[in-house]
């Protein structure tokens, strides 16, 4: 151990003092109002948990992004929650198995994550929902409504709300029959909107060029909930056509809603494939560069648990949310609230 | 690893369904709100520390309480926190190391404690109190005030309040002489109110036997506040009378305030030496077997983090209060709030 003169933190911590503390609690007291407002019910987990049962929820990619160590007392492996989704989704498996009904619950808590590239932890503090048992649009424009919501509450009144469909860019790379060694590369350059090197993947892919132009174009493209309608009608496969019509089905709905947020889709959407398996949303707000608010439908989440049932649900980064209030409280006091154009960020976690 | 066909949890580790989720809220809440009453601002740290920083405040017994890994960035050996005062500690001694009036902070969240005798361990919601900076009795009894009034705001408007002093026991144990390696043994003895095996081990200690019959009779009271008076009165010596007179100058100040809680002292109360210097309190409440708050004055504390000054504070067990007002649920409805007879609990750790 290197000798510290100082009493500093690990990398990753932090306290807070009374103005960043009162601000942070504000935020998570607004979001939980708002969630209970809704109908979810919160609930409590607990800091750590076995790390084999954790991990089951959280899958191949995302099991390192938890902190193991074994607890002294049993000498089991256990680990510090990075993600409190497989919380409630061993909570329901638990204590709901038999219920079919819909069940919406929220959380509130501090995450320890660690980042796959530098290694180092942090904190984090979530506040979230899960709607679970319910599949289909109206499930999928229900959260969105309540990201809208939740984002008003605490005082982030117009966000962008970006939504796609993991299915969508799935049935697509499928489509132009690229090699299954070559879906993470391909994955990447559509992540980082790169047409060039996407290019280079699809043109030793043994689909048909009418397919591999549709993938190219579709999977960098992002912008107005119209382009989904647009792409459905060139849809070269009934796959394509089906996920595309699903987004078609939320995005009908989340404008009937009529949210207060500004709404736009990513059809080239390719962030959490361990996790989601449908609908992808993410809240971008005035101030801060990544997305405030990440969550999606994960479908295939409870049977890890052995308890099969569709779910859909958020988290809100309350660091976050409390950066972008501290950096626009000048701009939102000079002027009316615009909504943000949302930037991509590189990761797949949630919030 | 054990085979484990179910989703269990590790020991020590819970979930909250949304019935007993609310209740926590609501006490974390209300003791939260009443705290920032009385002008103690949150602040928030972190859920783990580096080992060695944190062990500074925990001292050589309580070490152990924690849960150490080594965080796997930076290979340092990093600790749960078992305890969120010597975090306040630190982070006083951190931020503000030259101020020398009266700092007032709270905090709320939960800490991991592992038993000393099973090795289990045991994660814990807890919300609390310091106040840095001040000694003497007014700073004792605006404690001891503010921890009626935080039962109070719970829905426990009775409590009982015991209050003892550290220093009393330890100048009696030393005026009778025993030997330092009979220390532990005569400290257990007074915790069990074991008069036999106490004179048993005073038999063989060098001081008179005056010394001894006081130090027998006293260590082992406990009642009314006016037994304080009438023990200093009797002191056989000055070290002795000055920390009755203490206790008793704090017994006064309660008194002159009116604080809505009976008042009990222990004489003999010897929990928490490693942490605790002067007056102790616990509160304790209808339905709950332990005291539901715990604390004390720690004025050596913030020296080990290299800041020395006065302190003292409370912190008190979310769990221990939602079993009470769960318990005596039924029994409130019943009958006119009526004080609870203190039972004694075998540790020395906080709430």
């Amino acid at each position: 151990m290197r000798e510290r003169s100082s009493l500093r933190l690990p990398a990753g911590m932090r306290d807070f003092a009374p103005a960043a503390a009162a601000a942070r609690r504000r935020i998570a007291e607004a979001l939980l109002g708002e969630f209970e407002r809704w109908g979810y019910a919160r609930v409590i987990t607990p800091a750590f948990e076995y790390e084999d049962v954790l991990a089951r929820g959280l899958g191949a990619s995302r099991r390192d992004a938890a902190i193991r160590f074994v607890e002294p007392g049993s000498g089991e492996v256990v680990a510090l929650r990075p993600d409190i989704t497989p919380q409630i989704a061993r909570f329901v498996a638990t204590h709901h198995r038999e219920e079919r009904g819909a069940l919406r619950f929220s959380y509130e808590g501090s995450v320890v994550r660690v980042d796959a590239r530098t290694r180092t932890p942090r904190e984090v503090m979530q506040a979230g929902v899960e709607l679970l048992g319910l599949g289909g649009a109206l499930a999928d424009a229900e959260l969105v409504a309540l990201a809208a919501a939740a984002l008003r509450a605490v005082g982030l009144p117009r966000p962008t709300i970006e939504i796609g469909h993991l299915g969508l860019a799935r049935e697509v790379l499928r489509a132009t029959g690229i090699a299954p060694a070559s879906l993470p590369a391909a994955r990447a350059r559509i992540a980082k909107r790169d047409r060039a090197g996407l290019d280079g993947i699809l043109r030793g892919a043994t689909g048909t060029d009418a397919v591999k132009r549709f993938a190219a174009d579709l999977a960098l493209r992002a912008g107005p909930p119209a382009m989904v309608a647009a792409a459905a009608r060139r849809a070269p496969t009934p796959a394509i056509r089906a996920a595309l019509e699903q987004l078609a089905a939320v995005v009908a709905e989340i404008e009937r809603r009529r949210i207060p947020a500004e709404l736009r889709v990513d059809l080239g959407e390719v962030r959490g494939f361990d996790y989601y398996t449908g609908v992808r949303l993410q809240g971008f707000v005035p101030g801060a560069p990544d997305a405030v608010l990440r969550g999606g439908r994960y479908d295939d989440l409870l049977s890890r648990y052995g308890s099969a049932r569709p779910a859909v649900g958020f988290a809100v980064d309350i660091e976050a949310v409390a950066a972008a209030l501290e950096a626009d409280a000048p701009a939102r006091a000079r002027r009316p609230q615009r909504p943000a154009a949302p930037r991509r960020s590189r990761t797949g976690k949630r919030g």
